[in-house]
């Protein structure tokens, strides 16, 4: 794969490269390098070339419920705990049916796939048929990621509590299946969160983290009302993310945790030590009135943050959307605190590309155009802003930041997943 | 005109009516009320049927920089002043040039009509051929509303620095002949904010409101380092918002002040007075690190609020990412202080729909469906979600929280202003 354009991508936090005219080439799914000349062994080749147009890695959305796409932006009005029972448990439980749900993941996977998010952490339901018939979806349709059944025995609904035993049998089941069957999409284990797993399921899940080397999914720190109920459950933890870890559930550099706004200064040592990766979801954080996640502090703690949606707590699919709530959200933290500067675009986009797709739970890193990364890239070239752009010499960084704030899937020309041009999936 | 449809509105805040299968009847340009059955003398007449789609009030955007619409989404990582020299100045200095004016007014109307804002209030720039061609572009294309020609001969750069006369003498020609040769769209006077206007400016401004009977717009209390620069400039006015007030620019019921996030006291106790509507643009306030206006206290004390855009302080032209911003703020403030009780999506509707829309400084209020209100009406119905709507049962008003959400111009089927479907301006 060739493709020319004004290739921008963020080798590391805060430092954008940008190279008008360069060639974007790929070995089968992996990126080669970015060039200004075409490598010898390239001429006569067939390029894909974009003119003028942004050629940037393609999202990786570190934090997403697929099944909670069809309630997004519903049920706004209400805070987590209530919100999840009578907006999300609700929906969750209509899973069961294969029929719904395969409606419900076609629908996501586009929406998805439209809003060039082409590698994900998803959350699925409880039903493992249902959780499995997602995960071959998203692996034929090209998607890479990692999605995981959710495993909830307690404070939950009945016709999503789960028996301990089977749900930790069906877990056991998806994990060989997809490793398997599967290349690109892997398995994570998925407790819900503390409040609704018994101590005996997460021992249990720890312990096929163990077996299977799992990377491990689950939420921390989002709520104040979620963190007293912690509190009450395990009185003896010394924190909410040291639960996690007691059982086993947070692996070296194979978790991610969502939203931690709340962190303790223990918990900041452990998320550090253990290479954590927190998905920071600004949107969501403010539609169920959670808070603002300090983002400059733990950066400069060095835990490893990333962007993601969250949805439907989050209400947008599309990650650049959530790349200007966190820049937002960050000044609104450094006006209550100066010394927590705000973050750049380029510093949010970094969030949103290298900083998820090179999470080490993935078997390949993605969302850089560096050698050796899963070539998934996006072509911004929006034919409505174009005669604006010339109008205004607008610079690629311009260009870029006006897609991130104001763009949409119509800018988004083409998508590459693995070096290859992906077609909508449904 | 006739529209049949699942008609919903918002007479008061925190108030919804909603009424499925039921029928929007206007007589020429204004509502004549919303009716189950259509009235005796309306039988046999053409009904526009758009079955259960959502027919809503159009959108009134009380604070919206005209030619700052090209710059949406552009150096969003500076705050206002520094953004104010580096983006915005030099913009606005282009539109000098009659031709540049009238390709970016046209591509700022074509934007207001997809995201089915159909009144304003608008600041154009320091140029008075400019401003004009956009109020006969705007009155042409059929929206409604006011524009002001931006007053500033002080703090400005040279090329946009007026002469004082001359910027009084050309604020009068404009409202005279906007009053003679134009019906819906009003001159406004705008000078642009302390900082920019020297006291002989602003007393010559406050005579012309006087003699013209205008209603004026400004701006008040944004940002921190802005207040303190009005402090040194008027070190013995009482505050910021009562200089306005000392020079006849602070009309009761005709002002629209944007911001107000750092109100005193006393001032909260002038807007009240004086029935200042204080146009709250959260998404800019973000964007500027400017900070969260605390709505419901200002609500709370009496202070008439409407939500809106800022372009290019805010980057979303549409109002329904504002009306969700503006919901997502007051949870952060509530996060913060649990008296600001959030607002709700019902809450923030109004405040982008009736509260704008009703402001005495227009000819005849909008954004309501109550009779003897202009009749501007959008018909939301998405086919891309028709399929999902109906797997999910969703109710009318959560139909109406999907698209406050998630929706764009897509979702917009049809246009209504004054009673006459509106096409597409330009």
């Amino acid at each position: 794969m060739i493709l020319k354009g004004t290739v921008i991508w963020t080798p590391e936090l805060g430092r954008v490269e940008v190279r008008e005219g360069a060639y974007l080439v790929a070995d089968g799914e992996t990126v080669r390098g970015v060039f200004d000349e075409l490598p010898a062994d390239c001429v006569g080749q067939p390029v894909a070339d974009y003119g003028d147009a942004l050629v940037i890695p393609a999202f990786t959305d570190a934090h997403v419920h697929a099944p909670q796409f069809l309630n997004a932006g519903i049920g706004m009005d209400e805070e987590l705990l209530p919100w999840l029972n009578h907006h999300t448990f609700p929906l969750e439980a209509r899973f069961a049916d294969p029929a719904f749900a395969d409606r419900a993941y076609r629908a996501f996977l586009n929406a998805l796939w439209e809003a060039g998010t082409l590698r994900f952490c998803a959350f699925a339901t409880v039903h493992a048929e249902a959780t499995w018939h997602l995960m071959r979806l998203a692996e034929d349709a090209g998607f890479s990621g990692l999605v995981g059944k959710v495993n909830m025995d307690r404070n939950a609904p009945d016709e999503l509590r789960e028996d301990t035993v089977a749900s930790l049998a069906q877990t056991e089941m998806l994990a060989q299946r997809s490793r398997e069957e599967l290349r690109r999409i892997g398995f994570i284990a998925t407790p819900r969160f503390v409040p609704a797993c018994t101590p005996e399921l997460m021992e249990g899940l720890g312990r096929l983290v163990e077996t299977y080397q799992l990377p491990v999914q689950s939420h921390v720190d989002e709520n104040r009302s979620e963190v007293a109920l912690v509190r009450e459950l395990h009185p003896d933890a010394p924190s909410y993310a040291h639960v996690y870890d007691a059982f086993g559930l947070m692996p070296a550099r194979r978790t991610v945790l969502a939203h931690a706004i709340w962190l303790t200064g223990p918990e900041v040592d452990l998320l550090r030590e253990k290479h954590v990766l927190v998905a920071h979801s600004p949107q969501s954080n403010a539609n169920l009135t959670s808070g603002i996640m300090p983002l400059r502090r733990w950066l400069d703690a060095g835990i490893a943050c990333a962007v993601a949606s969250d949805v439907a707590g989050g209400s947008d699919v599309a990650l650049s959307r959530h790349v200007a709530c966190a820049v937002r959200t960050s000044k609104l933290r450094q006006v209550a605190c100066a010394e927590e500067r705000a973050a750049s675009v380029p510093e949010a986009l970094y969030l949103a590309t290298k900083a998820p797709g090179g999470f080490a739970g993935f078997s390949q890193p993605s969302g850089s155009f560096e050698p050796g990364y899963r070539c998934d890239a996006l072509v911004i070239g929006d034919e409505r802003t174009a005669e604006l752009d010339a109008l205004l010499a607008r610079t690629p960084l311009e260009r870029l930041e006006h897609f991130i704030y104001t763009g949409d899937d119509r800018a988004i020309r083409a998508r590459y997943a693995g070096g290859t041009l992906m077609p909508r999936p449904f």
